[in-house]
């Protein structure tokens, strides 16, 4: 618009530039199960910062979710990668992904144990303000992160990417303190109308702040390039789908975190 | 986040504080009607930038459009706002304001020439680079401006606020060349579940390159600070719906005029 705005723009540019991301992985507990995440954070801010948990897909804790803490940390954010699943617990297809996450979703009660575990590690981290904390996910992860909302959890938002939003218990709705932004594509067939229905439902029945965006042309996992670019399959990547969705959780963070 | 980045944003700030913004009444024609409509922009930005026209809502063009094409004056946009009714033509009550909208809902091929029209003034205006144009509306606004998509204009996007999604010739869809984004109160009584699918349902069928954010809590009207706070009158103003979706708005912008 301005050149002056935009050589000022520039600064701020090469100010995020020279960012320092540095990663760790980090062992923790819940119950006698021992879970290995992974943390990111940028070591150029001082200071405390928001916070934001990222749980994994089906798969389990991949270099994908490491990705996105790296890009959360760029964006100032301190980033840690739950695992759900255990150390050591890595799915190598998904034909065995799928009884796993099976698994935690027929039982809810482990599914909220093993996310506020990996919550808990991230409010306790030295670089979180802990009143700024949110937690996204993404597929199985999306589920995740609702239900940790569902468990009463007190953060300030959740951010589900293509999750499942199904509830054996909806009337866990009015536990939902935070707020939550769900990012669903339009033609995701492994999310029925009557889930997201009953979803929608559960949202009013608590008075929940929710927000729901619904991507036109896009299927599951639109969020992953791994998916690949076919929708026959159901699930494929959708570049504008993936970029309009991160930029709408940047802005939820952007108003949760004032 | 940081000191010096937000010394640097400060400055960005006080940049945007010394907009200079002009407004004009301008007089157009549809056919053999007069219709009178409102133009904002910054003087203090020279050469061509991006135009948005906006339209306005069953009460016709009020102080409330006019508002808001200077707060797109603001962000730097040339802003013009559509006269539907015609000159003179301003409800004085919600009374006079139905039979109106009805008019111009059951008549579409003049609902499309009125907002033509319309977008043709913006167009032709000596500060926009008209490969960069959008539409944005209220209410029947709303309808007017997906309307506007229907009727094949050749502009970057439209964004529906609250509006009717209800389509006579929902083949038209496969007019449509711009995005569109749809703001959408989750609890508006005014926009049947039905029409709701159809539309998606038309977007799907014509490939359209869109998005609809369902906002939780919200009725119809929910930018509209007139319409008062009780939701069970079905139309309400609701602050968060208001800000979240200009600031959805305004991404969508962001990305159609890169």
């Amino acid at each position: 618009m301005n050149r002056t705005l935009l050589a000022i723009l520039g600064v701020v540019c090469a100010i995020s530039a020279q960012a320092k991301i540095v990663t760790q992985t980090v062992e923790y507990q819940q119950g006698d199960t021992t879970l290995e995440g992974y943390l990111a954070f940028d070591d150029s801010i001082t200071g405390k910062r928001p916070g934001v948990l990222v749980v994994h897909q089906w798969m389990g804790l991949t270099d994908y979710e490491k990705h996105r803490a790296e890009q959360l940390a760029q964006l100032g954010y301190v980033a840690f990668c739950a695992d759900i699943y255990g150390k050591g617990v890595r799915p190598k297809d998904t034909g065995e992904a799928g009884p796993l996450a099976g698994k935690y979703k027929g039982d809810r009660a482990l599914l909220r144990a093993r996310v506020n575990a990996a919550l808990d590690v991230l409010e306790k981290n030295q670089f979180v303000d802990s009143k700024r904390v949110a937690a996204i996910g993404y597929c199985f992860g999306g589920t995740t992160v609702i239900e940790l909302a569902r468990s009463g959890a007190d953060i300030a938002g959740v951010v589900s990417f293509h999750g499942g939003l199904d509830s054996p218990t909806p009337a866990d709705g009015k536990n939902i303190k935070s707020k939550v932004l769900v990012c669903h594509g339009a033609d995701d067939p492994f999310v029925k109308p009557s889930d997201l229905a009953a979803f929608e439902d559960e949202m009013r029945q608590a008075n929940v702040d929710w927000t729901l965006i619904k991507f036109g042309g896009a299927v599951h996992s639109f969020t992953q390039p791994m998916a690949g670019n076919d929708n026959s399959k159901g699930a494929a990547y959708n570049e504008k789908a993936d970029k309009r969705s991160w930029e709408a959780m940047k802005a939820f963070f952007a108003e949760i975190f004032k």
